[in-house]
């Protein structure tokens, strides 16, 4: 019987000490592949905590891919070669990530984002993730701007450095240590503006010959900058667990390009086996794995999923960006590099100047440091985990809820929708455009013909007041009568 | 004899109808090439004008390449075939830019600059061309930002278009009517971070397999760009007009990127002849000039040069940035395409995000648009133009005199300074930086070896002193007995 010693947590929280401990005991292998563990019930009695806290630690376990559940028979642990964990290094996460009380309530919110989407008067718009109108902490951002005009003044005058100025890199390195449990060299950060100049880069450093593997389904966008840039995508089919790393062998690919934490769209988290053995392709091929970490802050329960670049700083490329969880008119980008892609950076493209302008990277630097952007983040991660509750319970309580199937995690600003019977998907779209409703299908996203993603859609709710989710509802149920 | 109605001169000044009159006269063929005009004597008797107006008109059009001097004979038209002049456009020109007088006078700003290149604390840095500490109008811009971000609050919300916020574009197409004479189609530009960015834009527009002329002597920053981008560069010896024609004949080059107003390092300007046979090899060619303009703005004497854009914008990419006009900090650029490359643009690349944050876009075009962007670059343009004029005296009065050459066009942040005897550049740069001297030869900028070029040095004197100076000066002079 597992027994852990819960007077030496520390200051992590019940839940979180017991799954650093189960995970610490499967990365070691004390507790072996397929062994199974405790029933919740059993584990809770046993170290006199609750039951939901043992849930919590083992929700946490499955959606990362240390241990699976067989329905009716219990939790067993996954099999996983310990080779690129680093056990302290987690211990280190997220410790400060506390939430803070969102300064507006819900309702203050729903109804104010009209008319931002202009380029048709849609009824509702699930294609847009615009964020809320009242969302961007103007006054602080302002406040800090002007302190930044006066006290930067000097910065004007001189060029920002090619990978950023060093203010806003520490600001970064700071933030991934205490968000991601990411332990990051300052000087291997390159802020650039927005990912898509920064893929331009990745591709001169592995070079214009270069095959970079994608994602399909897929966020289109990527395999469009490499392929604009000269690059060859190969789009590999995903399975439940990513992108599959049998599709890599024996095919000349330089690196791959995925979003572990939060698969775009449908959601889906890469579990640590697949990890492990994405990176065992990555040294033994002398290749990359580029981490679009794009939405990792909005993840609506339990820790944040790791970055695998916290597993192998040599083959990730760790990508993110402060378009999305903050304003997507501030285009500030950055990326973490292996220390051998920076070395190649330093010598062949360190002549490049910056993209971001000093004054906007020193007002950055000061909003994270003192605070603000973490505040705003779980400002941001409790209004939309109540708005997503909000939307699904009014699909769970509509007619609808009987032919549709929601695929979520608790993450991100989207879901998927799954309809339970065949239809023609181009078709139900049509209707529901003709009805003023935009929205796309995952088989959009998908480069290949892929049926396992057919009558799937995607639902972008950030936007979407719950007046108008309604009547949508209602359009869509008689588009499936 | 010419006899010009000065009755008609409307809005211009003298030398401005006088210089738009015989350029008018040559390009319609009334004066023939090689005729000879009417000595600046005769011409100021006959139109009851000062010699001083005649002269200011000839040496516009000396620098632009409409008529040239023999010496002891007189003036001559030189041979031009009018077909792509557009004379009517020329007349709307430049009749906004009045001069204002500085703010602060040359004697405030003078050895303020230290500091600021704290790379080696150098004596004096020949290579900086830093801007003076207070010539940014921070009340201004940071007066237009607090407004700005009060009045687009809700723009902060959205993605900037691709190719910029409408309102920069519309204000950068108004500059460059009456600062360029260029009528400029808004939907033709293009804003991006940096013109380095932009150059990765022309990369995919031409295709990876590109080949692009280059100048030689140049700015190497630009093959770097383009080759680190895949495409292939030549670098083409130029002689006293820019890229010989006859250098691009016969090879398989698709654009050729020249900064004709004001070659760097030379300073060269590019006479309407050879920009006529540029133009004449891009048609016949299906290739593109690239126009690099940008100094334009720091033209101390006469007219600024017309823009090559103006002569054919079908094929001519026309690019600036205000990093130098305004502040290196501030990394805002933009390019303005041919039809034919804006609809390759719209098809092919409109999926990118903007490169620019939107607040600084607006900021920009209100600092534009309210007429500070032209009253800035006014006293820039008259802070230069005195601080370089005390820069040269202080170089004739010093006894390094007899043994050099200023080479200077009254254009620029630079001028070159030619040795007049056979020395080693290598072992000068050398001694030089053993005292602290930090100095540049023209054929540092030299891809092959050019001979024409040895012996010549980069004076960026913006950022130097005039006590500074006269010891460099004396420094320098021992160096070279």
């Amino acid at each position: 019987m597992l027994t852990y010693d819960f007077e030496n947590k520390g200051k992590q929280s019940l839940y979180e000490y017991l799954y650093n401990c189960i995970k610490k005991d499967i990365l070691s292998g004390k507790i072996k592949a397929g062994e199974k563990l405790p029933s919740k019930r059993e584990m809770a009695r046993n170290h006199n905590i609750s039951v939901i806290t043992v849930e919590n630690a083992y929700a946490q376990l499955i959606v990362e891919g240390y241990i699976f559940t067989q329905e009716k028979k219990g939790y067993f642990a996954s099999e996983i070669s310990e080779q690129y964990m680093n056990a302290d290094l987690y211990d280190k996460m997220h410790t400060k990530n506390h939430c803070i009380k969102p300064e507006h309530s819900l309702h203050d919110k729903i109804g104010r984002n009209q008319g931002i989407n202009k380029n048709r008067d849609w009824l509702v718009d699930f294609n847009s993730n615009h964020i809320m109108y009242d969302s961007f902490p103007f006054a602080t951002w302002s406040r800090i701007m002007r302190r930044t005009l006066l006290d930067k003044e000097n910065s004007f005058l001189v060029s920002p450095a090619p990978n950023g100025v060093w203010e806003l890199r520490e600001a970064i390195a700071n933030h991934l240590s205490q968000f991601r449990g990411m332990s990051i060299n300052v000087n291997n950060i390159i802020v650039g503006a927005g990912t898509e100049y920064l893929y331009s880069i990745i591709v001169q450093l592995l070079g214009n010959d270069s095959v970079i593997a994608v994602e399909d389904p897929g966020y289109q966008k990527i395999s469009k900058v490499y392929e604009s840039n000269g690059i060859k995508c190969l789009h590999l089919p995903i399975d439940q667990s990513g992108i599959r790393t049998e599709a890599l062998v024996g095919k000349k690919i330089d690196a791959v390009h995925i979003s572990p934490s939060h698969h775009f769209p449908t959601g889906r988290v890469m579990p640590v086996s697949r990890r492990q053995h994405l990176l065992n392709w990555a040294r033994e091929n002398h290749g990359f794995i580029i981490e679009d970490d794009y939405d990792s802050e909005f993840r609506f329960s339990g820790r944040p999923i790791p970055a695998m670049a916290g597993m192998d700083s040599n083959h990730v490329i760790y990508m993110n960006t402060f378009s999305k969880t903050l304003a997507p008119s501030i285009r500030i980008a950055y990326m973490v590099l292996p220390d051998e892609l920076m070395e190649k950076y330093r010598k062949r493209l360190n002549f490049y100047s910056g993209t971001v302008s000093s004054f906007e990277q020193y007002t950055l630097a000061n909003f994270i440091l003192e605070g603000y952007y973490e505040r705003h983040i779980n400002r941001m991660r409790n209004y939309y985990r109540d708005y997503r509750n909000t939307i699904i319970s009014a699909i769970k309580q509509s007619p609808i809820d009987s032919k549709v199937t929601i695929e979520e995690d608790n993450a991100g600003l989207h879901f998927i929708l799954g309809i339970n019977k065949e239809i023609d998907d181009e078709k139900f779209k049509q209707i529901l455009r003709n009805h003023n409703i935009n929205i796309s299908s995952v088989s959009d996203y998908c480069y290949n013909v892929l049926e396992e993603f057919n009558h799937k859609f995607i639902i972008n709710y950030s936007a979407v007041t719950k007046d108008k989710l309604t009547k949508a509802l209602e359009i869509m149920d008689n588009a499936l009568k």
